[in-house]
């Protein structure tokens, strides 16, 4: 079995963050899912995307164990391994250290629902998960990372299909989707959505969130049933 | 018929977008107005800038409704379609979420008058629309935002020929102009104009707005009967 | 007589511009000058740097009066003339609206000396010269822009030799030099300057300026009767 | 003796310089040694990038003195020459004014430790060194920067091993490491952090620091006896 086909679409979706612009060096790594074979592949960890190609991708299993391979893989795959273990209907995931969300995750903020561009993704602030207690950290870390934002999630009573992206508390964004090509997309809307309330509390510090009504509209015009964007 | 004219001019102007870093995505679109036939050219919805070309244009009618192509128009095609219907002057708008800018209309602020940059080509400060009230959200949304943009100019005494942009409270900018080209010209102007008065703010909290005799000299100077700017 | 050699040079200069992240669209100009001939070349009015060539740069005298060409001069040209007419040892001069230049001239502030970056190209602050009076605005507004700029010099005892880069308050930076390439890397050490300027600000409100000891090294290392920089 | 590799080398890292955005014009160098010769090669002074190349490269020894080339070494040679002679282990040395980490140098702060980001390279805040006195600044003021860089980390009891980064106050960052590539890699590093940091406090001003065993976490994963970034 040679896992050809997720190992080019991981190969494909990991080149589209720097040619985003949401990374810098190898700050990121995207991974793609096959769940019949229950597996996924993944940016191996420390190799400049100048030098990626398909093959040099990581196959690991849902325990975080390399099924094949040549290169470690990424030191983030725990995390994402967790992830795609407990959320049945996800098909990737994006780790990056994008600025501006990067910040807002330093800061250990929601970043608030300030307008309709963060209201055509998400009817909800970005949540920002809190930074773990020194046990976990000192365990298993990127493993509890993926708890960490599992628990965050239902703390709040979220459903990882209707919220795709989560800061994690002092570190940096996570984005998921049913595709690799969403969460990439995801994964470049809340940079963006961030960088817009960065400015937003500039040039306004008591700005109010969007209104109910508004949040409803443009989330369902783009995701409800009766959805009028895109073909 | 076959509107190939102001497909081509569409695809051309919507071109421009991220060529002027204004859109991320497909955050944005352009339409370019036939006035004997009665019908504008815009972008189709939710389809890539990279993917684009003159024959995807959808051509509608002023009511909004689709005349000819076989994809769905830009969800904010009434919008357009309000405005060309009233605003018999103008020959093309456009619609970004370009980031300075939205994060303005996000604080539900007019962008104050500051400086030359901005006299050059507006008198009054960038006027933002409240946002909207619910019943309108819930009822035709985007037609409605064709009359919030409207209502917002009459009850400031503005003309929609003198002031060519706005900032739509919570959402982002529309702008237009004579023909498309100008009409992205003036996106691309908004979103400077929007990034210095942040700028300006940041560095001089109390800062005065422009005073009356220099605003009239830039736009004089510009647009006036005796301009002298241009060829 | 065909005033080649400076129309060669305008066009390469004013190409800078777009290259160096200056200007948007038309916002900017530069000229050179031939002292032997009495007269400077400068970039065409509202002419799309993409549209320039060296043929359709346009010769002026120091009156401000069009010598040679068919197209009409930028509409800032009377300024160059009055720089150009008192100031005999400059040979090259640069308008933009650069943005973070721009911003703290709408601000109407000296940009403070905050660090060596500012010491190796200038001694002092970077004057914003006051907004003119209404009577100067309604005359001759782009000559009396030009005895702005000097008086505000003259007021602080500086010389043009020393201080090659002024902001004109609520409208936007000048800069000049004994080349028209020395004008043009001024513009782009304005905006850098700038930039930083107002990002330290930002990071402590209460910043120092630099104290007079740096500023003398790094200023006498680069332009002093001992300098050891360059070749 | 021809000195042709750390030539190249040197060569090679500079021009990474302006690819990564960390220098305007010549506002920046790279040098690279050779302990067994007991020379460095270095970026000659005022020397555009675009006009670099492996000969033009200068050879200096640890006492400052150029030992080989036609041109004038950066002026900033002598504190490359303290550093290489008093810190055995480090192959390369940056020095540039990128603009954020200036930034922080001209506001005189070290940059506090507010994420993952910057624990991944550093365990404690980036160290700013104080502005020098006025008779050190009088003096042989290259050769003291080094020795007031040398100083900061003493005075903190950081290893130059361990801390590759610092902010000369008033002036711009320093960086260095094993190689010339890393020491690249870390002006990067810096640079990046600096404007995180920055975005952080703007965006919560009263944001605490990371707290230790997250430093820790992150510091040993990528440096530590069991790292496990990389390959």
């Amino acid at each position: 079995m040679s896992y050809q086909s997720i190992k080019e679409a991981a190969y494909e979706a990991n080149m589209q963050l720097p040619a985003l612009g949401l990374v810098l060096f190898t700050f990121g790594n995207v991974s793609v899912v096959d769940r019949q074979a229950g597996v996924f592949a993944i940016k191996p960890s420390g190799v400049p995307y100048t030098q990626l190609s398909p093959d040099k991708m990581v196959i690991v299993d849902f325990d975080g164990q390399t099924v094949e391979g040549a290169l470690r893989p990424s030191s983030d795959t725990k995390t994402h391994a967790v992830l795609y273990k407990h959320w049945e209907h996800i098909g990737g995931i994006v780790h990056t250290h994008s600025t501006y969300a990067t910040a807002w995750a330093q800061a250990q903020r929601d970043i608030p629902i300030y307008g309709t561009t963060h209201a055509d993704h998400l009817t909800v602030d970005v949540p920002c998960a809190a930074p773990m207690n020194d046990e976990m950290i000192k365990g298993n870390y990127e493993h509890e990372t993926g708890f960490q934002i599992m628990n965050c999630l239902k703390e709040r009573s979220l459903s990882y299909e209707d919220v795709e992206m989560i800061l994690v508390g002092n570190h940096a964004p996570f984005t998921w989707g049913k595709t690799a090509d969403k969460a990439v997309y995801n994964a470049a809307v809340v940079e963006e959505v961030a960088r817009m309330a960065y400015l937003t509390e500039s040039i306004r510090a008591d700005c109010p969130r969007l209104k109910d009504s508004l949040i409803r509209k443009h989330f369902e015009r783009k995701h409800g049933p009766d959805s009028y964007y895109g073909q």
